[in-house]
């Protein structure tokens, strides 16, 4: 794909977690795009335009954050794709620059969970499958026991992601949990969706991340110097009515939407160094490595165990945390990912630095569970 | 703005109206996708992407309405601008051509409010202004008011907005109201919010649209001869806190609106020969046709009067029946005017049709009803 090179020149969140109703969505998304307009060098008045990712957040919550932010008419533009809003946003956002009507554009992904919902959430209301019982957990569960008896692998296998992503979020400052657990911790916490407990699922959350993304015109305009990290393309996929009718976990459109990623982006498989991965099971992180073809089918539980997607592993996954550690507000998520990916190929992310980062993915998806007619998936590359 | 030139290659509805709750807003949205798939001799497999603006849908509405259709797992993105969902949705559209990344491309907008609103709509259940009093209705019976005390314009030249949106409709099969009313009776409705009765109120309507729009590519691959009509551009402006400060009537948003459509689109407003207009409110047609400047400031209502804005008129407005008659179902509004300025650009409206139509705008306004901080406006400008 030709057009514009688009870089990411400013990453911003508000800590992810569990606050009280008066920290509303649009303070949390003004909180995020301040940060990300900071780090950018960027003033209000030089941002040609707002996309915006939420579920909860309303018809025009990207207008309203806007006003609060002290935009002065710029257009405005509200996506919802489920849990892969704020990817969605990052994607249009990135279209309208290559298209090149804007030069500099704000991507926001912002959610206000904890007083709207208790317990798990549904796809959606009008989700067949879910109001009969196949909500999200039960899902995962069942991929989980599929998992273990196709590949023999073992619970501790699936477990041992949540300890390694709460591992990698002790040093991230914005992670709604900044502790370690331990294997057993996961492994006794309260059952969920068996075998799957507490801990293997992730949480309800509130937050908010932004990003700035600009043109080479829109470098000039910011005055940035040096090269930031580009994104080089985001891909998006449906689900199909025919997706996971022989298994669970054959995650069909896993392997589209990695398809359409090296597609439009032009890197390959073997180029990634690094995955921000929607973890919102453990067993989810590894089913979708193996969709995507990262990790060789049946064997991403050995991974897991041996560090292999550790920080320091050979092929990293979720140094943010992921969704089971560093928190789900589903709008905030994909923007969140952008901003780790942002500070990876950077290499300013402290002590969960991944070394010699270069090229990234980061993998959103959201709707129905079985990935059929309501499902989404978006696959976003950076390269530093 | 320079890229690809997009071009309208079908459009579809299905009735505007008010249904019983099996008509799902799904099954409308096929019907209307299906309609402008066979107008364009597209088949769903040719389909590079979707993208489908609702506002009550909930999240994953595109989607479900794709896998209805057959899509076989392309990118459907969800948009949500409140009541210019439809529009935004065009206009993403738009981008993903101008882009390069898309060739051939639908936009949806449907809306199913019957089975879920009863009485007036709320801009946004967070909009503090509509909770406290001051919902759609209040607001444009203010601005009647006002109107009326500034320029010296009479009740009834507001009422014929109503009866010339009406007259039009009656000759479009997809109107929800295909019949006309005379002066006295929308003169003698029901109070609403005075002097506003209730034919000067768009109604609760259920409904459906749908466009495919396409690259050069895409024609060639569609196999379209001749030349469709072209989308020169999409302009999308936010509200700014200021707006409206100093008389409800001032319509800074519109303003920007129409400036953003004559800048990207390269057209003046003397090119205009009609316009789809977001007639909510008898009176809101007249001051957002004076907020883009098409009518000097005061003179919108003796020019309907008169019947300047009538088909035959010199500037017709509404030909479709406007959201006043042919039904408003928020999400699917944009679209609806989409198609509109289609068959009028191809000159084939039949009994509407508007004589030598060969550049229009669509201008669609949703969110708060004050135009500040959640509100936003789209202009769309297509040419034969």
């Amino acid at each position: 794909m030709s057009g514009e090179s688009v870089y990411v020149v400013g990453a911003g969140m508000a800590r992810f977690g569990k606050f009280p109703a008066e920290v509303t969505l649009e303070k949390m998304a003004v909180s995020a795009s301040r940060e990300a307009l900071v780090d950018a060098g960027c003033r209000v008045r030089d941002i040609d335009g707002v996309y915006f990712g939420t579920v909860l957040g309303g018809s025009v919550a990207g207008q309203r954050t806007g006003a609060q932010l002290g935009l002065t008419g710029q257009p405005v533009t509200n996506l919802e794709n489920a849990c892969s809003s704020g990817a969605t946003a990052i994607r249009d956002a990135w279209l309208s620059v290559k298209a090149g009507l804007h030069d500099v554009v704000l991507a926001i992904g912002a959610e206000k969970m904890t007083d709207r919902i208790s317990g798990g959430i549904l796809a959606d209301a009008s989700d067949l499958d879910a109001a009969l019982g196949m909500i999200m957990a039960s899902n995962h569960g069942m991929s989980a026991r599929r998992y273990m008896h196709d590949y023999g692998a073992t619970r501790a296998q699936i477990a041992a992601v949540a300890v390694k992503n709460h591992a990698h979020s002790v040093h991230n400052p914005y992670a709604q949990y900044q502790h370690p657990v331990t294997l057993e911790q996961v492994l006794d916490a309260r059952p969920i969706a068996e075998p799957l407990g507490l801990l293997d699922c992730s949480p309800i959350s509130d937050g908010a991340a932004a990003i700035v993304i600009a043109s080479e015109a829109g470098l000039a305009r910011l005055g940035v110097t040096g090269r930031p990290p580009r994104i080089l393309g985001v891909g998006l996929v449906s689900g199909t009515i025919h997706d996971g009718a022989r298994s669970v976990n054959e995650e069909d459109i896993s392997r589209r939407g990695g398809e359409e990623a090296w597609r439009i982006s032009g890197v390959s498989p073997t180029d990634i160094d690094f995955v921000e991965m929607h973890d919102c099971f453990t067993i989810a992180e590894i089913v979708r490595m193996e969709g995507l073809g990262l990790i060789p089918r049946g064997e991403g539980g050995m991974w897991t165990e041996q560090g292999h997607t550790s920080i320091g592993g050979k092929l990293p996954v979720n140094p943010s945390g992921g969704l089971l550690s560093r928190g789900h507000p589903v709008g905030a998520t994909g923007v969140a990912q952008a901003c780790e990916l942002t500070w990876q190929l950077r290499g300013t992310a402290g002590a969960r630095q991944v070394e010699e980062a270069r090229t990234a993915l980061a993998y959103c998806k959201g709707g129905t569970v079985a990935g059929t007619d309501g499902a989404s998936v978006s696959t976003l590359v950076m390269q530093a």
